[in-house]
């Protein structure tokens, strides 16, 4: 299956517990019964994802998800949608207890999945505050809210979650892996920054949308780092054309992420953060945590889409 | 604080958790800890209420609730309050964990909560399909759907829940409790047919809202009573006239509902209700259960508001 999906989306989180899962059983063949839980607490992150992004939709006001319109723009549904969120929410905790409520680390599995759901909605509300219509602000713009918002919003459901469950299943005690989870947190921050490049750079048929970051006023990593490098004059266009839905607009801000080497800049970014990602995996006493890790880094390394 | 709310309101649905307790602990002086923790599982279970008004507003795309602008029609606010609402949901699990961690009945609690949450988004759902623009028909207004909307919307987690809270802080397994569930289920369901009797026939000024049941064609027990009664000119009539906007048409429906005697047998099903309510409370085998549920009975029976 992995060759097929040579480079992850989010799309595939839920399938990341079952891998990581089976190389923490440093590839012993798995039973049914591990593959069966595995794949249920795949689909426990699933269903909080399709939460999540049933109701960002409706926040952000957005016309397509994964090339179909929006839940809540098919005509029956609407608002209904907000509800059907919360349906789709409830899927956790009921799988949850259909499945593991006689395991030990139960109680771990629905403290986790509280904790990372309260962190993403944390990150959504600092993402939705800071691009609040009529206080559109680029000197709020600044890496640290950059980590923030990214941190909080993505990281720890997409990468941090799935290998907890993983944990959690094979025996492991999460308070002895916080190294685990900021190496992972650090991966998802190096995603978002990919993510952020691409809608940008990335070649609009292979990453299967147009990006509108530009248009959007979105706090991009390569906003961030325009206003970082710019001089007085560039910093002057980058204030009256970012946020424009306007063409020309966009393509005055393209010409000056040009000017400034944006991509150069993000080679850099790159390479660094893959050097400093090995380290801190190798640095790892356990070698099937290890592999763990850098089978996800491999997935996400360089990714086109 | 008990004679200065002679009927309850969901408003103070939280203060049922701690009262329940003192009752199920005989009067018995609670200690500091005791109040903490029962007045803790009450704000649960205001941020539960809290989260789902919210929510509900928007679909509903209600104006006003408590007398003042819903949170989504605050300018600056408007469908973040979609996040805002997952922010309230968060507070449960955060304060469960903080003060219950360590209890024996930790997990039963997470699991009650996420229960109730599934049961009232179930009923809520019924609740929106039931009643969704475009597919207006009034024969599918039966007491059993009313009966289903109404025991899965509210009577779960306004009447069950706050009980089911104080039985598991007081030692006891739920499992051994189906009957005490059951009857506070029955007493949501006459709560709210309470709720739908006074939509029409209570004083404005005294509920502090002016019903408007009939323009928004609900599934109230008033219509499905109605329609039970009604011969077919009268059956017509409210085909007609049900659920428009139109004050002549309101005026109508009513003028029929008075012919129909729906006060009186209103008072029939009341008295008819609390009788049940009562032989059923009776037949509980511990006193201490039976002056919980008599207590909560005593509070809503014969309500003006």
């Amino acid at each position: 299956m992995d060759t097929r999906f040579p480079s992850m989306g989010r799309a595939d989180v839920g399938l990341q517990c079952a891998r990581s899962y089976k190389l923490l059983k440093e590839g012993q063949e798995l039973t049914k019964e591990e593959i069966f839980l595995a794949s249920a607490l795949g689909w426990c992150i699933e269903w909080l994802q399709a939460y999540f992004l049933v109701l960002d939709d409706i926040m952000d006001n957005s016309h397509t998800r994964r090339d179909q319109p929006c839940w809540f723009r098919v005509p029956k549904v609407g608002l209904i949608a907000v509800n059907d969120g919360i349906l789709l929410h409830n899927h956790i905790p009921r799988i949850l207890k259909k499945h593991f409520r006689g395991k030990a680390y139960y109680v771990d599995l629905l403290d986790l999945f509280n904790e990372v759901e309260f962190q993403t909605a944390s990150g959504q509300m600092i993402d939705l505050i800071t691009t609040l219509e009529g206080e559109k602000d680029l000197s709020k713009y600044t890496l640290s809210l950059h980590r923030r918002i990214v941190q909080y919003k993505t990281a720890y459901y997409s990468f941090y979650l799935p290998v907890a469950c993983a944990l959690l299943m094979a025996g492991e005690n999460l308070d002895n892996h916080i190294d685990v989870k900021n190496i992972l947190v650090q991966m998802g921050i190096y995603f978002q920054v990919q993510d952020d490049y691409l809608d940008c750079f990335g070649d609009p048929k292979t990453i299967g949308k147009i990006g509108t970051d530009i248009e959007d006023f979105k706090c991009s990593w390569l906003v961030v780092k325009a206003l970082e490098h710019c001089n007085e004059e560039q910093k002057k266009l980058l204030y009256e054309h970012y946020g424009k839905a306007d063409p020309a607009s966009v393509a005055k801000v393209k010409v000056l992420y040009n000017e400034l080497n944006l991509q150069g800049i993000f080679l850099e970014y790159e390479n660094e953060s893959y050097e400093k990602l090995v380290t801190s995996i190798e640095a790892h006493p356990s070698k099937s945590v290890q592999a763990v890790l850098k089978a996800f880094l491999a997935k996400i390394y360089k990714r086109q889409k």
